[in-house]
């Protein structure tokens, strides 16, 4: 499988190199490739210029937006939430028909400050949006409710919790959920929500998430949903 | 402690008859109990009129909001979150004034159909709303991420899970942390997510949990929220 990461942020690294220690083809999609690699300054979370990570996974070829979304069976979009739709834009729609589009991102609106709002919330949703937006993709929401690093080692949390997909194609979440098992989520830890418009939901997690960060210092942390195995 | 429970619904009965068992003075508030009283149809949910659970709970007075809420020492708000604001001027500022005020409400608004919208959400909170309205008050927020049969009986869900807390008072929730460990809560499965303003972030769980709510079939479940010991 050939998977196209779209975002060069922490959490597409994090997850394009996962992809590639796991053996598949993988390319990384950005606005503009020379911009990108030239780049010398930290994230603003302290994380390294994309180029120090690069010049470890030589193997995950650097490309456009849209020369990426083209080489990929899959894509995964990891850019952030507020320019998501600009992103696949420029992937343009003809890259995406008929694939499945792992959308990863929230919509983390910093511009009023922190602690971010949602945007969209409550009535809409990123992952409904970007269905929107490509109507012949097979978008499916997962994985954004946790720390990237979490996303693809589970096992760093210890303990049973929980990975969310949802999205309105069947065979997309279970071509999904093979990956996620893949990253080592046991199929028991995924909890299917339905469609696209379970995004709402999985979204509107984060204003929590945020909180627990606070409080806890650290990201390694998930959500769980204990379930009593017959209602009472 | 003498409890005044605010709402005659399902979680206003459920929590009043918990206080109640558990030794406590309990009244239990309602615009006009004359009113409350003579309903002889079950709940949209199918739950029986209050005169049923009444008859049963003969200790548990009902009164008016106002008579109800100067007649406790902490006062717990039960009511629909779309009329709390209103059941609370009811209730009166004078009543609530240097009291404990829990709020387990939620403010899903089913105006525009199912599944309900959250008003307000994202730049405010049914618990900052109550906080402000009523700044003499000691609100904290908690209970809310939950059905009320757990909310008082969290051994229905096996295994870990986790009750929030949040208000601006640290006695405040040092007392609310000693009632949910009366009602069974280990003192471990309590998060602290700090003033009342992350009351957002609790509230806003309420859409993945309606949906979890359809995909499970029922309401015995939980949040947990799964930490590593230490960061690594």
């Amino acid at each position: 499988m050939r998977y196209a990461v779209l975002g060069t942020g922490i959490v597409g690294r994090t997850i394009a190199g996962k992809l590639s220690s796991l053996g598949h083809e993988v390319v990384i999609g950005t606005r503009d490739p020379e911009v990108t690699l030239v780049r010398t300054d930290p994230d603003p979370m302290g994380n390294p210029p994309f180029a120090v990570w690069h010049a470890d996974h030589g193997d995950v070829r650097l490309l456009t937006f849209a020369e990426a979304a083209g080489s990929g069976d899959t894509v995964l979009n990891a850019t952030a939430g507020t320019v998501t739709l600009a992103a696949l834009e420029a992937a343009g729609a003809a890259n995406l028909t008929g694939k499945v589009v792992i959308d990863v991102a929230n919509a983390l609106d910093f511009s009023q400050g922190t602690p971010p709002l949602l945007n969209p919330v409550n009535t809409d949703s990123l992952g409904e949006q970007v269905q929107r937006a490509f109507p012949d993709a097979k978008v499916v929401k997962t994985l954004n409710t946790m720390n990237c690093f979490v996303m693809v080692d589970p096992a760093r949390v210890p303990g049973e919790h929980t990975v969310f997909v949802c999205g309105d194609d069947a065979d997309a979440k279970e071509a999904v959920t093979e990956l996620l098992t893949s990253f080592g989520w046991p199929e028991s830890s995924v909890i299917d929500l339905g469609d696209i418009s379970a995004a709402r939901g999985t979204e509107m997690l984060l204003p929590v998430w945020l909180r627990l960060l606070g409080v806890l210092g650290h990201a390694d942390f998930n959500f769980h949903i204990q379930v009593a195995r017959t209602s009472t």
